[in-house]
């Protein structure tokens, strides 16, 4: 079973990156130094988490694979340019991301930020030119990712992240705060996928989709925290140690890294039992499996 | 007739400050220093000639105005993302923008980021959002303003713009660099308001309305830069005499101000020349007018 699911995830991942390849303009399309910059903010890098889960939310429903890849990688080109922005010397100003230089580092500042600002318009074009079973699914689709992306959450949350640099907060308000900047994404991105089925989703199984996502987005974000306090730079791609560093609050610094780690635990087994009563769940429960005990 | 367009114009400015008021999220929504940056910077301010453009176009295929109103609110917050992002110190560094301090002197840098970022999502939102005659045709509008706004369109314009500081260009390529940087933008502008009407266009008209839309997009720009170099910054409520000082190419610094007046004046000709055919152009028609001789 693990070895089958190995191998689904590495096809999966290499159709990903085909197909973002084909989606982002060719690099030495005009003007070239902007579609360079967003190649290489996309291309060849990332876990993928993502789109993974649109891939396995849409075999809940029964969805078409081309049509599912185009949510998937529009919500990852919407994270790909929350990335690219985050990086920037005014936001987090970061040099290391994915094991390369950020971006505005092998670019520059303007560069990085009109790539981040394209590639967001970019996941709603895809989105709206791929065929889905039809227009109205299509239209709940682009809703689900532009309020996911947008100051009610992703960007929202790390609105609230800047606010509360050396600020004393509570768990709930940090909670809060995860929720929008990264569990709207997460959330989206499952919905979606399973959006691209051909029926409807029955409320329930939207309702149940919602926790998995909601526990799985915020247990991404605990195990995130710890691993910021626990990895090294090398084995993360990115800067470590920067929570601290910064003065950010944090699940570790808030519970201590063992309850963390027991919290990340409480909220896999929420996504698990959410998934119970839903067919061929079986990929997302294995994907929970990998946020909750990855190490990277 | 010149008071019954002043009419019109007045009712329907007021009209889509009303309307960006509701889209936006109120300023006391959590993160609220984002939400009021995000209002601030689209709020009581610009010329709000891609709105009016949509509202024109509508009435060309009796589009509804509430459908009309979601698209040229659409079109504005973008347009007001990307002078919130242009504005930013590693782009043209600027402090005033319609006649008050620029989103990131108003507030901070990163806050003007993810208001910029907010601003593009919340428009693909509110198109996804309000009920069109088809859902298809809401589909359609997306694609539009996606592309109008990605490294193809407004964001590739304003990449090539940056390229061009300090080099020498011929005439072709200042064009296309206008073409993407507002052509597209004041383009998409026109055909969403076109689309809202119940029928598809033909395609013939579709062809007339690009012709128009592409000749007073052009004309949009070419008069700019005769009042970047003519007027004062308290008349256009913007830093004036900022092309010369970056040493940007322009019409003005290509062709001298004599014969760009006179190139705006062809366009408008041939703007209003594409109309002649289309039914309830009379509003599209003096917003031409009105393009090519305004003082600010």
């Amino acid at each position: 079973m693990t070895s089958d699911f190995s191998a689904w995830q590495q096809n999966l991942l290499i159709h990903t990156e085909l197909a973002l390849d084909r989606y982002l303009p060719a690099g030495d399309t005009i003007p070239q130094r902007l579609h360079t910059a967003m190649r290489y903010a996309v291309i060849g890098g990332g876990k993928r988490i993502r789109p993974l889960l649109a891939f396995a939310a849409g075999e809940v429903s029964n969805a078409p694979l081309t049509q599912v890849t185009a949510a998937a990688c529009a919500v990852e080109l919407i994270h790909a340019y929350s990335l690219v922005h985050d990086d920037l010397p005014c936001m987090d100003d970061d040099t290391l991301r994915r094991g390369k230089p950020t971006c505005h580092i092998a670019f520059d500042e303007p560069t990085a930020l009109l790539a981040g600002d394209s590639l967001q318009s970019l996941a709603f074009d895809i989105l709206s030119n791929t065929p889905t079973a039809s227009p109205a699914q299509h239209v709940a689709m682009i809703q689900l990712l532009a309020r996911a992306s947008g100051s009610l959450g992703m960007a929202g949350g790390q609105a609230i992240d800047l606010d509360n640099v050396g600020q004393i907060i509570g768990l709930a308000e940090l909670e809060h705060m995860h929720r929008l900047k990264t569990g709207t994404l997460i959330e989206a991105a499952v919905l979606m996928g399973a959006l691209c089925g051909d029926h409807p989703l029955e409320p329930g199984q939207r309702e149940r989709l919602n926790t998995y996502a909601h526990a799985i987005g915020l247990a991404f974000q605990v195990i995130d925290d710890v691993l910021d306090a626990t990895a090294s730079s090398q084995q993360l791609g990115k800067t470590a140690g920067k929570d601290a560093l910064h003065d950010k609050p944090t699940y570790v610094s808030l519970m201590g890294c063992d309850a963390a780690n027991q919290f990340a635990l409480d909220l896999h087994a929420e996504a698990i039992a959410a998934l119970q009563t839903l067919p061929n769940h079986q990929h997302l429960s294995m994907l929970a499996d990998r946020i909750v005990r990855r190490d990277a």
